[in-house]
């Protein structure tokens, strides 16, 4: 008899779990409307096998922008930042910085006089700061400055301020079978030292701009030197190259939040069968920012317009997303 | 009583199964000896939980050469057969090229000459045959030929050519957990509309030589033209870089054939913790070819003298592998 009532009870508690895990909301920071339930049939429709949009999992591939779709991009990209601690940092073994542009700006913080040397000003402060080491050198500085640099607004480590909502989408996505790769502009090198800490996304599903790299043999030890010279540029006609050249497959989803991402959108939306396209709009100016077509960090103009036409998932910061930053949870 | 019967018989049948797959070599084709305790002593360490050498799966990179290493590279490499059979495809448009060098010699099929060209003469063929289509097209056509072309000596397709043995290592190393790359000095795109089928290799876990390819919009929809010009080439020391360029990690285990891999084979070695290299030998004259120091294709050299000096595993074709090509099994 007791033997009895102790399966029923399991039964009943196994039931309830079950229930519970059905039921349970996969994307909980997500507030209902029109985002959330486009991302929902969007999965249900390419995992129901048999059905007509089904998708074999190894062609289930998900590409998402990382800075500004992932992770803060104000008030400048957080590898801008990184570039001109570094500055400061070898500042000492280089005392003609101190009169040289761009340097002299980037030691005495003159953010605008960065920004009038324009590309080739900011491409004197990537070279002298990302080249010239090993890549297990790089790799390190990524992480010890990640360790201890703060977002100037938030005052927390800036690994603190990825999306939350963001998160709980590549882990759903997960779930279903979806391979994650990060596709962004920024540099492969400077994130992948924590892109699987943070995101659960692996080395090697990190696409991104780099530097060249030469093999040598240092005192008979190889190692891999990084090279003050452009490999490839991840960015805007770049994503679909990089998407290409890294993946060699077409992804069924993409994931962005400016027009750095418009052909990596339109290259996944253009492949044969359903697939996926949304943008991040950043509209939110109290707990994050708002800006689109006029910023210069992360503008959204040409794909906002093609979002539009085409019928893609725009997703309203403000009114989508019930917070913004894991921190912000109650 | 007949339904207890049955269910003995059943569970007998089940332990016997049990025992059978725990016993069966899980590679059949290869002899008892140094190269085969070697592989099976190297997946045990670094499987084995708590022991001295474990590695987690994330970090179970293995990386395998595939000319000479997985398939057949007499009496020339794959690719150079494909470009040489595109030429003459493509001769009616091109009027000139009878009168032209390299690619009269191409179409008369004179070799020597061909190689006189240098590489030189090669780039032009494969400039020739490999770009100016979109990347979807190229993949069509080495679909197309690979399903017709047949290897002049065994006459049978070339994905016939495929080295059991190795077929078995791949299989082994997945089922611990591995995940497998092919490093390739061929062409990356050469590669990847067959290594799943053949090989059971995604597309993107392959990294080879590549040229160049640009985004356009033709008649508003995406896609990407490959470009006569170099991106990359994935050999001798290109392969490390290739590498961490699409892994971002390094590999517990290497796979070549030639001095090709030397650096694949030395980067993935100088790593920490345990790892392992091994050369595929061409030993085996009678089964498939016999070569090393003096080859032009897939010379074996500097490695050969660097595998000895280090302690990496040698296969000795002839003597290590039962079979060569999975159509010779019993």
């Amino acid at each position: 008899m007791r033997r009895h009532l102790l399966m029923v009870i399991t039964l009943v508690a196994l039931l309830a779990l079950a229930s519970f895990a059905a039921a349970a909301d996969p994307l909980p920071s997500w507030n209902e409307g029109q985002a959330k339930r486009a991302i929902a049939d969007f999965v249900k429709r390419v995992t129901t096998a048999g059905g007509a949009d089904f998708v074999p999992v190894a062609e289930r591939i998900a590409v998402f922008d990382n800075d500004g779709t992932l992770w803060v991009e104000k008030p400048m990209y957080v590898q801008l930042a990184f570039a001109l601690d570094r500055v400061k940092a070898l500042a000492p073994q280089h005392p003609e910085w101190k009169d040289k542009q761009p340097f002299k700006a980037a030691l005495e913080d003159d953010l605008k006089a960065v920004a009038a040397g324009g590309e080739h000003a900011l491409l004197e402060l990537v070279m002298a700061t990302h080249a010239g080491m090993t890549t297990d050198a790089f790799a390190q500085i990524v992480t010890n400055w990640l360790a201890t640099a703060e977002h100037p607004r938030f005052n927390r480590p800036y690994t603190d301020l990825v999306y939350q909502p963001m998160l709980e989408l590549l882990a759903y996505l997960r779930a279903n079978g979806f391979k994650i790769y990060i596709v962004s502009g920024g540099g492969i090198e400077f994130m992948r030292p924590w892109t699987e800490r943070i995101y659960g996304i692996p080395p090697e599903q990190v696409v991104g701009s780099s530097i060249k790299t030469r093999f040598e043999l240092s005192e008979g030890k190889p190692v891999l030197v990084r090279l003050p010279e452009i490999n490839f540029i991840d960015d805007k006609a770049g994503k679909p190259v990089g998407i290409h050249q890294h993946i060699g497959r077409r992804p069924i989803a993409a994931f962005g939040n400016s027009d750095g991402d418009l052909q990596m959108l339109q290259w996944t939306a253009a492949g044969n069968g359903l697939r996926f396209a949304l943008i991040v709009h950043h509209t939110d100016s109290e707990r994050e920012w708002a800006y689109d077509r006029q910023s210069h960090v992360g503008r959204l103009d040409k794909a906002f317009d093609e979002a539009k036409a085409n019928g893609w998932t725009l997703v309203d910061m403000m009114k989508d997303w019930k917070v913004i930053y894991p921190f912000q949870q109650e």
